[in-house]
């Protein structure tokens, strides 16, 4: 992802712009075919891009295309001369950073390809792991470990769509002059250079590319940042002291601390969760770009400079550090099914409640007789079990038969849709 | 749009959820098929929505979905007890914010589709009409102001897709108990919901739906702000009183001061600044929403008891003003023309350069007679034409007849594409 | 708080503010005194505010300002033609925003006050009580719950003074005409009013009172709110099933689920975590607000419209609600041992490790000896003692005593030091 | 500012505190006199700080602090052992961020007071330069050139105060062990390493220094970016083809076309623009930082390895090139003059309105007379004379002689209390 902003990279998209217009230049009359064809000569040599030497020309030119095309020139000759005829600076620029843009989404949505690779195999695995569902932090009834990761692939699934189509919206190519006219370039020009490069032409630019389209990409990045976030966050959860359901991974010399073995910080979600921060932040200079005046202002410019490299390379590296913490995740089942009991049973008291009414007991001596027991499990801090409590009050058993309490404590029932969800999300269940 | 959001609005779509999902369950077997048809029964009568008694009830409830479900009990008789079973508030207030949001979503796009007719219009009818292209504020080179008008409308349709989009994403329906497993209801019941509803089935929800949706959603609100802000700006720059290229429309009797002719404001254009900054301010919020705790928690909920009717409304309002400015906005072609002049020809500068150089004339000695003259106009302040200027210059008609000056100071030249980019943009010419 | 941002309020600070004027225009006779006596004459009469006349008046002349001076013109008689003389509408207005500013400001001065007693209450309470210290969600070392709320106190105590500092940067008063040059009016004017109102006098204004101030006024709020949801989420996590050390005050009616005692969910803090996203969501309009067009354009009233009332009614809320969670936050000293205990004693490893050492053991040693144990402790989940185990290690009892080895686990060590703190703090210590 | 941030500057910061600690420990008889001489006898010789000779330790030990130590007493020798008793790493690493965001303020208090320096000098040169005031981007009344800058003065002078509110804010020092407590360091080891460093004491702490602190930083310095846009867009502003009333300087040799001498674009401050949406970019994660979990998590370390040097850097850069702008802007007075008659006297239009009024004529009629001659005015573009239309209006004249009717267009009226405003804002007139 870094290279795809070194100055080098850069220097190279704006040849092969410059050299497919030439070529259709020259189709179209305007310049020789030599001039064509003594680019694309010399850039089969596969010349080395000297960016200190374009650079020192631009220290005296004070233009940063003017500079290239001078280098350019000393390189290929005199045919060089005909390179640029009726465009502007613009035009290579912000078609280069749509380039750059669009090679940024595509190591991004491989990233996201690893990563969703990596979540569904997890969520296989665990695909029937009980543990406990929390809402607002406290216990509510059961779910499976592969439930949670389903829900962060589909998650992820949809970002993706999402990267896909801010892709789309970036990857535009305009070579259309001074203010957007086409008043010295003909438009088949840049029609050209956009199939080249695997672009869509802009129908209307301004001497710029509107930046609507990078404000769209940009806000979808902090889209998948915060999914980033998210993801995170449920980590840093499973691995706090009390819970410890699950662990980023720790190479066996690393060291949380030198005496507690217990010190294992989950320091890689806490960084992705910063880094999340960031990507967000940049969303939005990205918005208050796109009110440029006019037919331009260069205000954009400095911004993308920052948040171009920025964005795209924190979410590179955040995506594939994402995917590492999940690919070695410890999962540590034994501690969820402890943490799941951890309430005494008292998680599957709505359905000992139902069934009560079902066997007849009025709801509110269901309610009484539930909450009488629920209540004595809950102050003996899950030391107590509710189903034997249940199983040892008299009021109850004269309802239920040991056995149909004992079916109201199956996991299995809640389980029994995890196929339809899997199916939805993974298209299989295994 | 206000009244998506009114409470009425609200219960009238939680009936409607809580009514389809009780035939489903009906026809399950789960519930007697006598409840669903008395909940339609009811329905059919047309009956008022009495907040106040919910509001009621609420006060005691302490719960909204509940007080709900009572008021309609006392309502519908004893049928409606099997009303929810299985469900959780969450599968209904989830839905229904769903529901909210997609509805505002289509008279979003119907303004956006008003919106771009008007400025369809506005721009076939001054398709050729001349107006000074700007860079950095400076004059750059002519354009049309039709062509100002196709970027617009090229922007608003892309805003459009992006919406199209964004309303896919939201619009999903979730009915799957309390931590997303279907324990107590069948996912059938969702299908049919949704179905009904004119929704999609969320593939996996964890009693909530994901909240990256809701973030893409405001994201996506966010990005057509700041393109009204685009065009805001725009207007605002051209009611300057230097430029006064076109002007927000004046009611006969409206002042903008007693005695100051000249003194009418683009207030409703700045207004639509400040309104696009609110919009764009609702989505770090909503972007923050998505990494909500484990299965669910509940801080999400009071941003967007904020930002779902304020982001809808105040972008509603924004885009109905913004079509109300256009579409009656003063255009002073003859102002633009001055304006074009202003510099006294000096936007052809570049034309004449390239025939000197053409018609022999060393590219040094072209620039130096370009140069001379230009200065001269220059330092005029725009009273001195560089075409008089030109033909006066024995240097110049030497080289170039007056014939072959004038015709570089031909607007056509300029505007020869503007039909290409025209059906690009609108797929017609007229 | 509301009530500052009702439209009665406001009008009574218009009022004020011109019959202020007016006196000051009367003093340098410009006005005849007895127009200034005219207007407070009846203002004595307690006069009720008739929104809706002004209302009616305003939709006829569509300018707010004069709808309202004419009703108070109809109701004082003739010498209520001398008020506003000399003064533009945004000198009442933007006066009257900043007098709305400081009101808001003293009643969020006040919140923070009675938070500042509450959360110094409980601290005092809890000042020894001991807690186990988490950096990453992972137990590190013992503190104590007063320290905690220690803490929370020095934070919110900077916000205080944060906030005055805020007002005083708001509370300005501008009354100098069109464009700020008071060309038709006598800076004296301003001076008075800005004394009479409790305000400092705006040293320049450009007809409208420079936004960097306002900008700094919600950057202010932005910063409190991000406190807010510090010590919101810190309740939250303490609330967690597996932690449970403290929990939002539940009162004995109030269900968090029909038969689960242990569902109470952190709802009060989980919504100021989403009102604190509010708050800071307001920042970015106000820092945009600040770049206003030359002397004024009027984008920034719409964004004012919303985030005045918006920002610190929210804000105002949202401390009362943070002080009533922190009064009445249940908490649990016996839960808080049990937790800080669950490792086994794992947390007074490094004294043990520092004390072999001390006591002659090479490092290596002392390392491996605390670490086999350390080790037994951990695996065992919490269920064997490092104390006891130590005690049991031959090769440890060789270097310590057991009861230099108790020595190592009190807790005393760790709290010696709670006194300088909260005399650095609260100025006490009791 | 960028050597603020080079790794050299840390370390030597992380040496200082180490060094002034250990003395401190010497002195309570902790450490031997003698390690705490051994260290500063070693940096008495001004040692090279091996920046790649402590990453490669890092390399190996994976942890930046231990790295550093272990490079030091690679150089100090044994008695560099003492040193980080009873510290930890945060204590280090927070106070040395601090100590480096209080060096960058002192460089951006700096830049302010330079940015003064010459906004002072510009606007006493320009004290009584007639201008056009402007609100809403039309022609208000007269105001001068010096009272615009006037302006922006107080503006930055408020700016200055609130950063050197904001260095006070952050420029603290903790020393305070593993999470807060002391329980392994004396306090005042703290309070010694605070007074050497130049910082206050941070009262309570967490093992980190608490984030609000930083957050009101970066906040402060998104306040000044705002400021920074609002005078960068007055000068983009003015510098537009059509007021051309300021331009930033060309330097001779520079183009910024080869044949359009008006084609000078406003690069510099359109350039600030964009800056200040990045430095406002960065507020929103600072914001986000605040809320870490319990005694503190690592999330804000990726934040601020971004912010902490772009923030402050870019700032710094903007100031700089912002007083830049504004020494050497070219003023044109001529312009200025001519675009402030360019409504034909159309601003002086109240006045005589006024006027009249007072000589008798009813506020009907004296409106009629004004409007009828204003009309004229307004619709010859600027070709006519108000002045000189009202002289020949013998209506007019029946009531104002010529001279009463002239002396309402002096522009020293409105400029009669510009000393006033100078000596609020400078203390002084000249």
């Amino acid at each position: 992802m870094t290279a795809i902003w070194e100055p080098e990279s850069k220097f190279r998209i704006w040849f092969e712009i410059e050299a497919h217009a030439t070529d259709k230049l020259a189709d179209l009359g305007v310049v020789p075919k030599a001039a064509a064809k003594a680019l694309w000569d010399w850039w089969a040599t596969n010349p080395v891009i000297e960016v200190a030497a374009i650079d020192a020309i631009e220290a005296v030119t004070k233009h940063d295309v003017i500079a290239f095309l001078t280098w350019v020139s000393e390189n290929v000759g005199d045919q060089a001369r005909f390179m640029h005829q009726g465009m502007t600076s613009s035009d290579v620029l912000d078609t280069c950073l749509n380039v750059q843009l669009a090679r940024a989404s595509d190591l991004l949505i491989e990233d996201l390809d690893k990563l969703l690779v990596v979540i569904e195999r997890r969520a296989m695995e665990h695909k029937l792991t009980p543990t406990i569902g929390r809402s607002h932090g406290i216990h509510a009834e059961p779910v499976t470990f592969g439930l949670k990761l389903a829900q962060a692939y589909a998650e992820f699934a949809r970002n993706r769509e999402r990267l896909i189509a801010a892709r789309a919206d970036i990857a535009t190519c305009a070579i259309s002059g001074a203010v957007g006219t086409f008043a010295n370039i003909d438009p088949q020009v840049e029609e050209h250079v956009a199939e080249k490069m695997g672009l869509s032409v802009e129908p209307v630019s301004t001497q710029v590319i509107p930046r609507d389209r990078h404000a769209m990409y940009f806000a979808t990045l902090g889209v998948i940042a915060s999914s980033i976030e998210r993801l995170a966050t449920e980590v840093r959860h499973l691995q706090r002291t009390e819970v410890l359901e699950a662990e980023e991974y720790f190479s066996p010399g690393q060291k949380g601390s030198s005496a507690m073995p217990h010190k294992r910080n989950p320091v890689l979600t806490e960084n992705l969760t910063g880094l999340a921060r960031m990507v967000r932040g940049y969303v939005v200079p990205a918005l208050e770009n796109v009110a440029l005046w006019h037919e331009r202002d260069i205000s954009h410019s400095s911004v993308e400079r920052y948040i171009g490299p920025d964005a795209t390379i924190t979410l590179d590296f955040a995506l594939q550090r994402l995917t590492g913490v999940m690919d070695k995740l410890v999962i540590y089942p034994v501690r969820m099914e402890k943490n799941l009991n951890k309430m005494g049973g008292l998680v599957h008291s709505q359905r000992v409640l139902l069934a009560l009414t079902q066997a007849g007991v009025s709801r509110e001596d269901a309610y009484r007789l539930v909450q009488r027991n629920a209540m004595k499990v809950w102050e003996s801090d899950g030391e107590l079990s509710l189903l034997e409590l249940l199983k040892a009050d008299g009021e109850v058993t004269a309802a239920l038969s040991n056995a149909e309490i004992e079916a109201k404590f199956d996991l299995g029932y809640h389980f029994k849709h995890v196929d339809t969800i899997f199916t939805r999300v993974f298209g299989k269940t295994a």
